[in-house]
């Protein structure tokens, strides 16, 4: 090893990143309130202008009723399923193993709405229509993550989507989207937003993936699902008496970059087929359906790490901080394309890649 | 009538107004950013520098092992509860008829935690020593806010404190304080914040009551506890990518206002003296204990209404922008004084007074 830097380190110093609008500074919030009127008020609990026009803008973004500014998904997605969960009487639901709730939520779900999960479809792959009919019990809610984050970013194709979305109809079966990434997949899918939210009955976004917000999440539905969940978001403690710090970020980056999906989906693309022209190297998926994809590289992440580092240090050019095992002798990271893409110089990402490939070709794999 | 006006459009209007420290306007915000470095790394899912500095700057003055940063206070105190309650093996807890809990989180504590609540004293007036001897089932916790904010802002000697505190840790019963407005009971008390969270074995202050800030809590106590409590924040959707909008604004107006808190207390005593003079208005508590007290109107409030109206025409001089209907034919609004009340010219102030204890004696009460 060449070096004695960590992955890390070399990332954190590199001259030009990847992935992402930039690292999780202050200054994101104080660009987003430079301009901002400092004498208008703040909400007040959940009413007041800058709370209500944003609800406003997004139920009308999504096609929905009403909408309604939590401070996080995990909170909103949790009140989601609890109310259709009271609503059917029935207090079971359905997702995907790797849903967010099942691995980053401490059993928020469980814990604290006692409610019983379904874990459809295998780890590796998306849920199909067949899992849904599969279902041998009943359940109030089926939730779909549009793309399916841990496993890169997939997507089902949207007949597959209206397939599910009329079965679930049929059978009385709510059905909520999860999503976090939804304005990412709108390229993909050639759907407006809510085009692709008519589909579900309640659906969930965030404001810090694509959007590059500092937190916060919007639940939209109907008016009356909503005002449901206005009470449950108290009981959460999330209807603090000021969430404008996090509703005039949301809606100053959402102006910013709303009109970039495409950009940035390009670029996923674009990037993918450099990544999986390396030898040793795979994209998942293959062809990116949003801006974010899974990079798989056959070695162990101890072999990998130094390559990496070199890169960083001899290219300038910083493509992950960390590696993760996957099953066998490989590894893995995640890439998320955003406002950094476009100041990479073309030559330096490719012969950097160029280089990169030359080593896995040196390595016995 | 001599106006049309509200009662709350003329409290808008005032040229001076009695109590807080302004308007909750989006310039708390930026004034509290105005000077941070833009290249800070904001905190990260509860890690980072600018949360782990701020809650060991709490944990020390509050003479705790660790200290939490919780988005709410709901939030926190219904995690301490349900932290003691696990810990006791024993869903029950008790506390103040008016308890925030109890009257403004949607019952959260039994919707979310399933825990039973017994209510001590009666609604009018605080929890003493002999309710807590009285108790005839266990409980695993008591809560004690001081001061009790619906009842004007009481507190208990500090020798019953002492006695209360001594009792439940021979018992076996976890003290929690809610301590909303703990700094602002230090100048009565005589006591540091950490003497008195000493008689408490988890403790929870707020950043927007005294201290001006945007939103946001701090929960302190053993480190063994404070641990559960974030996987408990977790759960509730409370750990979020970035809190910084808030901790770094409650560290700011902490620093701005801590050494402030003897003033407002002062100034609590000398207004509700000047309030005592006037016929037919009364001050509860009669000599304030903190900045807060409630100010009780033998009144209807349609008849005051006008006077308050007028008053403000007249003098320039807000005090309340509601006034809520007591038992009887009478009224009472709550006031905390804050950084306001040292720009109101006094003789205005007690010109105004004046003016309002002549109208009052025209009334016939």
């Amino acid at each position: 090893m060449e070096s004695s830097l960590t992955l890390a380190t070399a990332f954190q110093d590199a001259e030009y990143i990847i992935g992402g609008h930039g690292s999780r500074k202050i200054k994101v919030l104080q660009e987003a309130f430079m301009h901002v009127d400092g004498e208008l008020a703040s909400d007040h609990y959940g009413n007041g202008a800058v709370i209500d026009s944003f609800q406003q803008q997004m139920a009308d973004v999504l096609g929905k009723e009403a909408a309604v500014f939590f401070p996080s998904g995990t909170m909103a997605q949790q009140i989601a399923l609890r109310i259709w969960c009271d609503h059917q009487g029935l207090k079971r639901v359905a997702y995907h193993p790797l849903a967010h709730l099942e691995i980053h939520e401490e059993d928020g779900l469980k814990e604290l709405h006692q409610i019983e999960t379904i874990l459809l479809a295998d780890k590796d792959r998306l849920i199909r229509l067949e899992d849904v009919q599969g279902l041998d019990q009943e359940i109030a809610c089926l939730l779909l993550e549009l793309p399916q984050r841990e496993i890169g970013g997939q997507l089902p194709s949207y007949e597959e989507l209206e397939t599910i979305s009329a079965y679930c109809r049929e059978r009385g079966i709510k059905l909520h989207l999860d999503g976090a990434r939804l304005f990412e997949i709108t390229p993909y899918y050639q759907k407006t937003p809510a085009e692709i939210c008519s589909l579900f009955d309640s659906v969930y976004i965030s404001f810090y993936k694509g959007i590059g917000g500092i937190a916060g999440a919007i639940l939209a539905g109907d008016t009356d699902v909503m005002e449901e969940s206005k009470v449950w978001k108290r009981r959460h403690g999330g209807d603090l008496i000021g969430l404008y710090p996090y509703i005039l970020s949301s809606q100053y980056y959402y102006n910013e970059r709303i009109g970039k999906m495409q950009l940035y989906y390009e670029q996923a693309q674009e990037l993918a087929a450099l990544l999986n022209a390396c030898h040793g190297i795979r994209t998942l998926p293959e062809v990116p359906v949003s801006n974010m994809f899974h990079v798989h590289i056959a070695l162990a992440a101890s072999e990998v790490e130094p390559l990496l580092v070199q890169m960083t240090q001899h290219y300038g050019i910083g493509i992950t901080s960390y590696l993760n095992k996957t099953s066998g002798n490989s590894c893995a990271f995640e890439l998320s394309m955003g406002d950094r893409y476009e100041h990479i110089p073309q030559d330096k990402l490719r012969a950097a890649l160029t280089w990169l490939n030359e080593e896995m070709q040196k390595q016995s794999i």
